[in-house]
């Protein structure tokens, strides 16, 4: 008895893994808890973490209860028992139980009753060949169909291959929660592409490379983790969205993933994944013949090399025969690659897809290839050329099961690039587009930025490539060029945090990109509506304010980090965070804006500049060389100009900089107030922690809006049209307030803090104050401190002597210095302020963490 | 700067006692969520744990906010410095800041702008001569009012005493919080009595006798408790209410309590509780002078033994200056008493109440003696008598410093007693009303009853003692005989729980003995509509339903549990909670019903029974000595009659016990379900805990209600009319089974388990099981089942194969037996059933626990 099946426990899971056992005090401990999550599934609010994302299965509301109570059937039938089809009837269970409150039955064969039916066409046509179900169905895609057999009726979910019926499984409960569900229903879908992998840049040691939803799931202490249940978890979600792939290791490869010892872990992980119809994929590194194999060579064209990757390749598929392939990448930022041996990418990837070959592996090989030692004051250098140079010329080269991983962009994920010429550059070689889930170069989880809209930028932008439409999302996927392989790659990252990301809403991401690999010609609202009702629930005000706040986020991040092309502005060389508008200037990595005193923007045309333009087909290069069609969006991207060049929307270049950071502060400011408004509607601790992040960010938008909008007005000498930049009504600066203890500081760079300076307590305990002099009145204070990640300083807020608010400086932020990344706002409301009154903040370093202050800033209170 | 002061700490306390911080995760841990609940109070809901009770201080919704905010002044000035000024002040400013949002201003003196003065008459005198406010204000009584001084306005909280100054800033907070503020305002509150007191049942080794609320927050361990936060909290809570004394330790007192060692701990919780204005009492045991004090005797006429008491009062006094004095339970249920050399309880008071006096502390005697030993053969004993035939006569010789602490009923905190005679029968004494807000017999705050409308009906009862009207009340505080002393005790035994009672709704209990003790003249309505709105907040529908279901519980408990006057019908010999008939006859403890096959009751008339009618004034005595007028709800307390008299309702005694019985028990499934209804409306946490207890009292009162009516039916052989006794539809006994391991087990009581008998495991794991032969349909299935405190067995349903439930048995109920205190039930909803089907109970026996059955029913769904 106690060994139950994995889909029984699943069934009753909700009922045993209570989340409420540490609350529990007196006469009522998880028992009767538990009673009230699974057996009265109709009552109070589930406390929810976020852990469930999308699949929740909480109670239909109000009438729509019974409608569905009264289509559905009360039998389920699995007719195999291949994992994913016993997972797609234990996920029903779970999911009509939770919707509906009543537990269907599970029954051997199709019974003499109405039941959802689960199975293959092959299946089908065994166990009931009178139905005559036929139908040309493609790997992966479902069919959800309606059968009436002697007056009974019978929901059918089918597919040519167990993961296909697993998918309608997912489809048909994400119809119920979303109330599009009917009876009868004749539905087909088929995914885009067949390659709809999730990459994960997780390092054997648990840490998560550009990871912001905490350590690795997958690994710790350079092994796979004993406790995997977070990797099933991590598999349903991934699975309910149509995901089929995961690369589980960071792509800067360990080789050690490759040796003996290793191996039977990446076989577990791959178990606990198999039910989902998830295949796992590895990393590797490209030297690992010599690093790991002890050959004296890892030349791709060395035949020793050549059979020590196809013994490897044996060696994987014997322990996991449904591995999905190889991610790698070689020649980039520092990692092993053919030209060691002045060879090719093409030698390269050959060697390895054909020891994958004989085992249907593929071979996704990184196109981010460039040179990170540039010469910056070469005009003609750039970055961007880099993929399409070092790949172009490759076409037709690449074995059949190597596929070409182009990012988005031809820089590296910034908030706007536009689309890699790459996706035009391979005819004959098989690509994938490889998108970031995680938010690296976007706010890194700490703020919300919805990529669905951006993502389907670049997906339905038409290179031209051909006669016909050529959308990157068609070049991808192999429709263009017929390619047998291609697909979608989304660098997901997810971690240990409670709710995978560190940021609820961040979830949408992942959802965002499932969906639209599986159909990219979805609206980014469409799919946000999606996510919203399935994650908050159908209540209109939370869905519209939801999905209002996504669907602008990502305009609003570009507009307070880098419009107009700039890319985003942040510190590149550093934690890809905080803002340093210099950091991309004067060094090797490419990512350069030219921004001087007279004009910005990086010349790439072919006239006068780099030449990258003239990478694109010929339709696309002829709008972007000139001036006069070049879309404002990549202006700054493409080319050089004044700041006073007039932007097609009328504006300068230097006023829509200062205008657009000025929106999208005041846009994040918005979203918090909006995520106000839910209280009571969205529950509790979901409700708290997006309204935390959303101040927060809130906070950070200001100390972007202001270190952009200085530099470019220092850089530029000319004045904000409308007084704005420079000028900050109730602001006093920490460095200017009687200090005791406290010493001044510059910060670096200067644009970080507010008049380039800030305070640091070098004593104890340390103390900045000022005489208010303004109206009596009831007054915001805000203060903004550095919260670096070295220590949690303390503040304290007195106003004439008392006590008005105290603080921890505990967030968990990238930097251990004074500057943009550390920068962080306390808003007290509330407080009542008299001429006369001195206002003081207290400070009390720790660690390394000085209790530093910018300034402070006193606005009316209803401002 | 780190000795911050305790009211500063206070102000900031929702900030820096953040209960998130073992949600955190990511980014935004600790500080960044208290930004959430300090700085941004008008937001997300708080997670509400019930710790704070009735002083949540939650923000104002909509209008009102406005409202308040415009009529409240922005500073506040405690013009004195006694503690309960100062915490006056500090919760002032707390409880405006979680209303409004505002942290208003604590000014040194009065100040020249709109301010709240909070100060004694003489403090005002002094600071405000120009006001003129002069007024006779008894001790703790508060005066709010309004000042107009050259066109500024202040709101005034004044008293004769810093104690009365905090009781009026709380009433000004409440009236806040239940939107009954209005300025201007002019308000006089006096407290009814001088005594308003708590007793905690606590021992030493931090049990707490009779407390269902966890283990005490005074002691552990024989000692005071390192940290005694709890301590500060709960005298908040009292002081909001009015209350001014708490006996610390239990009247079944150990004598260390009085020992050297001790006095300093009590000191330190004396500490604790002085800035609320409660003052600590102890209790003492009567031999303390012989087993702690080493003298040959306790002999209260010794004079040794008074020169003991003396000089330990003085010693105790030079530690607590404050102490309120002590509480004696002497000669009662095995305690050392007066009885021992031959005294009188006069004597025994008189010598503890003259070591006392001198420091101005009082003596709590306790009325509660009686002979548990008595011959229940003997018709004309009663132990109802007892109190008023001990004290009566000795009415006149105690002294002026001692009050008899009279418990409400002449038995012991039964479901339902006559008033105690005894009040009436002290003309020359002090006396106060003990009330037991711990739910010793009447569901040990596993089952909800809201004690005010049963204390109501005591404090409310003419005893007609004198001319004119004579309630219990005033008799109690001493009004009716103009004596000095007098007035209310509570037995609450709160404990480390963190919603003190281990049941969010017997929060209500202490609530409203508070504001009783205060003006008892106070409606329950008006008690319960008070502390809903400020415990659940102001939403009408939630505020209904709590009130609906907390003002008829006394009456529904009584339904359930012994109606008519029966008393409770528990076990009373064991645990006071589950149900045993014949638990109270044939033994000496004299709570006798005297059910035999003829008929039922107490027979107490003075013409034929034990007299006691005669305890009371004569117009009473008339009223109860004649069935004519004897009132229904005390019939079998004062009578005995056949089980076919007719009661005033028209309805046999013997139906109206079925009746009764089945109606309770649907009115608690009925709680139940109105709670359900509150989903989304009330917090998630207590949402669940409330209706996870409501759920389980429905459940407990099937169990009393097939108890009580099986035996009723088996002594009188009198069908039910509506033949629903020994007919349960759907019920399959466990012993009629096929049972797999199952050992069929009498259960004794017979009628604590439906037919008389159980099946518990004698193996390692058990089933029973059962082939349906209903009609296919959507069922619900309950499983009667045993949860004992000594293990943790594990469950199963099992329907045709498949798992649909599984559940542990880990509550802890006061039993280690198969009865009706373990019986428990499990409601299992949406099940699919299918004659022919095999329903299977699969148990795990674990420790001492058998994973007993007693039967399962089938429901049809919405039943």
């Amino acid at each position: 008895m106690r060994a139950i099946r994995n889909a029984e426990r699943r069934l009753v899971g909700h009922a045993l893994a209570c989340p409420f056992q540490k609350e529990s005090r007196g006469y009522f401990p998880v028992a009767i808890k538990s009673i009230v999550t699974a057996a009265f599934v109709i009552a109070c609010l589930h406390a929810e973490t976020g852990y469930d994302a999308w699949l929740r299965y909480r109670p239909i509301e109000g009438a729509a209860m019974a409608r569905v109570r009264a289509a559905l059937p009360a039998a389920i039938v699995a007719l195999g028992d291949a994992e994913p089809e016993v997972a797609a009837r234990g996920e029903l269970i779970q999911g009509l139980r939770g919707m509906t409150g009543r537990t269907v039955r599970a029954e051997a064969r199709i019974p003499r009753e109405s039941a959802i039916v689960l199975g293959t066409l092959d299946e089908l046509s065994r166990a009931a060949p009178q139905w005559n179900l036929h139908a040309q169905i493609s790997e992966d895609a479902y069919w959800l169909n309606t059968v009436m057999d002697q007056g009974t009726r019978y929901i059918v979910v089918t597919a040519s291959n167990p993961r296909g019926v697993l998918y309608g499984a997912f489809a048909l409960l994400r119809k119920i929660a979303t109330a599009e569900f009917a009876n009868p229903i004749d539905e087909r879908s088929t995914p885009y592409a067949p390659i709809r992998w999730v990459n994960q840049w997780d390092n054997l040691d648990g840490s998560i490379e550009r990871g912001y939803g905490g350590r690795s799931i997958f690994w710790e202490n350079q092994h796979a983790r004993a406790d995997l249940a977070r990797v099933a978890d991590y598999g349903r979600l991934l699975a309910s969205v149509g995901i089929n792939g995961c690369a589980i290791n960071n792509v800067n490869a360990n080789p050690r993933l490759l040796a003996p010892e290793t191996i039977p872990e990446i076989a577990r992980i791959a178990a606990v994944f198999r039910p989902w119809g998830v295949r796992v994929a590895i990393a590797v590194d490209f030297s690992s013949p010599k690093v790991l194999g002890g050959l004296g060579t890892f030349d791709p064209l060395d035949a020793g090399v050549a059979a020590w990757w196809k013994r490897k390749a044996d060696e994987l598929y014997r322990a996991i025969p449904n591995l999905a392939g190889f991610v790698l990448k070689a020649d980039s930022e520092g990692r092993a690659g053919p030209s060691t041996y002045g060879r090719t990418h093409a030698d390269a990837a050959n060697v390895v897809a054909r020891a994958l070959a004989p085992h249907g592996g593929l071979l996704l090989y990184r196109g981010f290839v460039y040179d990170h030692h540039m010469d910056w004051r070469n005009p003609k250098n750039d970055r961007a050329r880099a993929a399409y140079d070092n790949f172009h010329n490759l076409d037709g080269q690449f074995d059949s099961n190597v596929v070409i991983q182009i990012k988005n962009g031809p820089i590296d994920f910034q908030v706007r690039e536009p689309a890699s010429p790459l996706f035009a550059g391979l005819e004959k070689t098989n690509q994938a587009v490889e998108l970031q889930i995680t938010q690296e170069y976007v706010g890194q989880a700490r703020h919300t930025v919805f990529l669905v809209p951006m993502w389907k930028e670049t997906l339905d932008f038409d290179l031209h490539a051909g006669g016909a439409a050529t959308p990157v999302k068609a070049l991808a996927a192999g429709k263009t060029f017929h390619r047998p392989a291609g697909g979608f790659v989304g660098v997901a990252n997810v971690g240990l945090d409670e709710n995978w990301f560190g940021n609820h809403l961040s979830q949408a991401n992942l959802y965002g990109f499932g969906r639209l690999a599986w159909n990219p010609d979805l609206s980014s609202r469409r799919i946000v509506e999606e996510w919203t009702r399935l994650t908050f629930g159908d209540n209109p005000k939370v869905d519209e304010t939801v999905e209002s706040i996504q669907l602008g986020s990502w305009r609003t991040y570009e507009n307070y980090t880098g419009p107009l092309g700039l890319q985003t502005l942040t510190d590149i060389t550093g934690n890809h965070y905080g803002v340093n508008v210099e950091a991309s200037e004067r060094n090797g990595w490419g990512q350069w804006h030219r921004a001087d005193e007279k004009g910005v923007g990086m010349d790439r045309s072919t006239a006068a500049g780099t030449g990258y333009i003239g990478q694109y087909p010929p339709v696309v290069a002829r709008a972007w060389e000139s001036l006069a069609t070049c879309p404002d969006d990549l202006l700054l991207f493409l080319h050089h100009v004044p700041y006073t060049y007039k932007l097609h929307n009328g504006k300068t270049v230097i006023q829509y900089l200062y205008d657009s950071h000025y929106q999208g502060a005041e846009e994040v400011a918005q979203y918090a107030q909006k995520w106000k408004t839910l209280a009571g509607l969205v529950d509790e601790r979901r409700c708290r922690e997006v309204l935390a992040q959303l101040e927060y960010q809130a906070g950070q938008a200001v100390v972007w809006r202001d270190a952009v909008t200085e530099w470019f007005h220092r850089a530029s000498g000319i004045a904000d049209a409308l007084g704005r930049v420079g000028h900050y009504p109730g602001r006093f600066e920490a460095e200017a307030m009687r200090l005791d203890g406290y010493r001044v500081r510059d910060v670096v760079p200067a644009e970080d803090a507010s008049g380039g300076k800030a305070v640091a307590c070098a004593a104890a305990e340390c103390s900045a104050s000022l005489k208010y002099d303004g109206a009596a009145g009831w007054y915001t204070v805000r203060v903004q401190y550095f919260d670096q990640r070295d220590g949690v300083s303390h503040y304290r807020l007195r106003v004439a002597g008392q006590v008005i608010d105290e603080w921890e400086a505990a967030l968990s932020l990238p930097t251990a210095k004074l500057d943009s990344t550390s920068s962080t706002r306390r808003v007290i409301r509330g407080v009542a302020l008299r001429p006369g009154d001195e206002i003081r903040i207290e400070g009390r370093p720790d660690g390394g963490e000085p209790a530093a202050l910018d300034y402070i800033e006193i606005a009316p209170e209803n401002e």
